[in-house]
């Protein structure tokens, strides 16, 4: 094992509606002083159909740990991972833990890696009705453990952060002023972490290229200009649920449908903003499925709706693609990431045939071998790759740095 | 004057809502029996403020007649032009008139031109929700001058027409199936007249530049893709009020901002939707005017808002100058025309600026005269155009398609 110097242990959580993920960090910044890091996973988890009973997976160097199990909610399934490790000699007990981090989501101007207190969680649940998906689950979980363990440092990454400096003629809407500065309603983007991870894991692979595409493709999906290692521009506005077509979410919509919707629910809005939110995207579009597998499954069969969803997934990718490149002004590498890039070579083919044009030349037998790494051919103007994103480990370094932060100010 | 064979005697009507324009013409089909038309405007007019009282021009060959009137309503100023046009030896009276050609807004599905009758009627009222600011006026109209001139012929030219071939999953938005083909919930696209326009004068011109992007910008805005004549993909979506900036419309937004605004508003969603037609885009982010000419003016001052609403429009249009680049698969030419296209060299100078990148070079002395034609250099790998649109001229020559139409049916 390679020897980290004061490393940290940072336990780092990703909640969604019905599952709980955790990876266990030791992670240290290098004796260089620079951005780099040197981090270890000690353990990693995850846990599904929290609320009823699920496949629960755990696994570190040693073992590979697998049950059914039901938990009530996030916490009993936190608990319960925390007593899990100790009895397997990982983790003494929570108060081992530096830090828990969380890849929380939105939290509107306010930005970055924050210790969670009352005020950010105030703040929280202001944008809750932004990303209702997520945020309750978060607050809930962090008002819990505050009040069990006040002692545990909690740190929320936001997955805004990355997209702070998109410039500001490209973060607005058309909207009054009063909105902008009153109500928050500007664009913020999402899928911080992943994009992050892919603009560093890029500049490791590939430092020449200075201008990226991102292509975060999975159960929520959106892409982002990168230039010089940071966003410039992503397809995702005020909320997750916009840009490209999403599993059930409807992606880019026109809000002067509402008349006509509020007429045909009887001014029920939150019903159609839940339409919007659960019944579209590839399941509503299809009538097949929200998981694109099960879409291009039917596609292949014939089904003319599936290949509609198929098509317009693609087609809008294509239109960000070219969007993000005129504001890039060029573009040196796309990248797949996420479980639908990293999954479908057969998406990744379909974009990939659109932009010959640019004098992208994907190598199909890498492109079908579906393994990281350069998918293009070597006389490709723009390279191609595909990379397995890891959210947690930027959100790991994002807590070492708050901590330092931390320990500065106790020094002083 | 030029001999027109067998023309036919047309009035184009352009309304807004508190606006009146007209436009007469003679015209028929070229001898060759192709798409080709000979045309002669014998008169055209434009009032002002109609519902209080404004300026009313009309222009003949003879004369320029101008004069402040009021009328209550557009049937009224229409009155008033036809006396005029009999006053003034021009028409005899209404019968002399072969059609009534509107460029009406939205019917859904049913586009193209239409004989107006009951059902057109009816199908336009379902439509009125998503152009308020439009169809209704055109209804009220077509309706008095059904009840009062039954026989005369009133043809409806709707705005979506140019983009009935864009592919299909280019327009529809990711809602289910129930939504699109039972409530009408798909792109439909505008400003159909100017951008055929656009694709006609291009193929008079220029021939060899096959694929376009005609950005139509003035009171409202709207790019459309032009790809061998046709329309393969435009900035507006469901309504006139989508896509990028406008006057005091907000363009692109995110639905799922509403529950903010709904718990801010106290539930008042049609109050969240009048701010967002009538108080946003130019007006709302400037907070200084709804004309883009003052806002230029404020910006030029130092006023940062103002700035800001200029930077971000040039943005959007840079954003889908990039997006269609994708989906035509490169550009041969790009065409400025409506208000602000012809009129603001400085928005020309600005979005060409971004595109250098593509070998767009513009030819800064052309660009400053402003004078409909070439405004690019030489050795530009991309043309750049500007072309005063004429939306009227395309409407007449769709309402000689419906009367030959009506002449062969007639003969069997």
């Amino acid at each position: 094992m390679e020897e980290i110097v004061n490393p940290y242990k940072i336990m780092i959580l990703n909640l969604g509606s019905t599952s709980y993920k955790f990876k266990l960090y030791r992670i240290a910044r290098d004796a260089s002083g620079q951005d780099y890091f040197t981090e270890e996973l000690i353990a990693e988890g995850a846990f599904e159909r929290i609320g009823t009973s699920g496949k629960c997976l755990i696994r570190t160097k040693q073992q590979d740990w697998e049950e059914e199990r039901a938990f009530s909610d996030h916490l009993e399934a936190f608990l319960f991972s925390i007593q899990w490790l100790s009895e397997n000699w990982i983790l003494s007990s929570l108060v081992e833990l530096d830090a828990i981090g969380f890849k929380s989501v939105h939290a509107g101007e306010v930005s970055g890696a924050r210790i969670i207190n009352e005020e950010i969680l105030e703040i929280m649940k202001h944008y809750s009705a932004f990303a209702p998906a997520h945020n309750p689950l978060y607050i809930r979980l962090m008002k819990q453990l505050a009040v069990q363990y006040p002692k545990l440092l909690q740190i929320g990454c936001f997955e805004t952060s990355f997209h702070t400096n998109i410039p500001e003629k490209r973060m607005i809407y058309g909207v009054p002023d009063s909105w902008r500065n009153g109500l928050g309603i500007r664009r913020y983007g999402f899928h911080g972490s992943s994009h992050s991870y892919i603009a560093w894991k890029m500049q490791q692979t590939n430092p020449d290229a200075r201008k990226i595409i991102s292509l975060h493709l999975g159960g929520s999906s959106s892409l982002c200009a990168i230039e010089k290692g940071k966003s410039i521009a992503t397809s995702m506005g005020a909320t997750p649920q916009s840009g490209v077509f999403q599993n059930n979410r409807v992606g880019d919509f026109d809000i002067f449908c509402l008349p006509v919707l509020m007429d045909y629910y009887k001014e029920d809005w939150k019903k159609i903003l839940q339409v919007l939110s659960k019944e579209s995207g590839f399941l509503g579009v299809s009538g097949v499925s929200n998981d694109l597998r099960e879409v291009l499954e039917a596609a292949e069969k014939g089904n003319h709706k599936a290949q509609l969803t198929v098509d317009a997934f693609v087609d809008s990718l294509i239109g960000y693609i070219g969007m993000f490149t005129a504001y890039l002004k060029g573009v040196d590498a796309i990248v797949f990431t996420g479980g639908i890039g990293l999954g479908s070579s057969l998406i990744r083919k379909r974009v990939c045939e659109e932009l010959v044009y640019m004098g992208l030349y994907l190598d199909e037998a890498a492109n079908k071998k579906g393994t990281e790494g350069r998918i293009s051919r070597k006389d490709s103007r723009i390279s191609v790759y595909t990379w397995k994103t890891n959210e947690e480990l930027m959100v790991a370094r994002s807590c070492v740095r708050v901590l330092e932060d931390c320990e500065k100010k106790g020094k002083e």
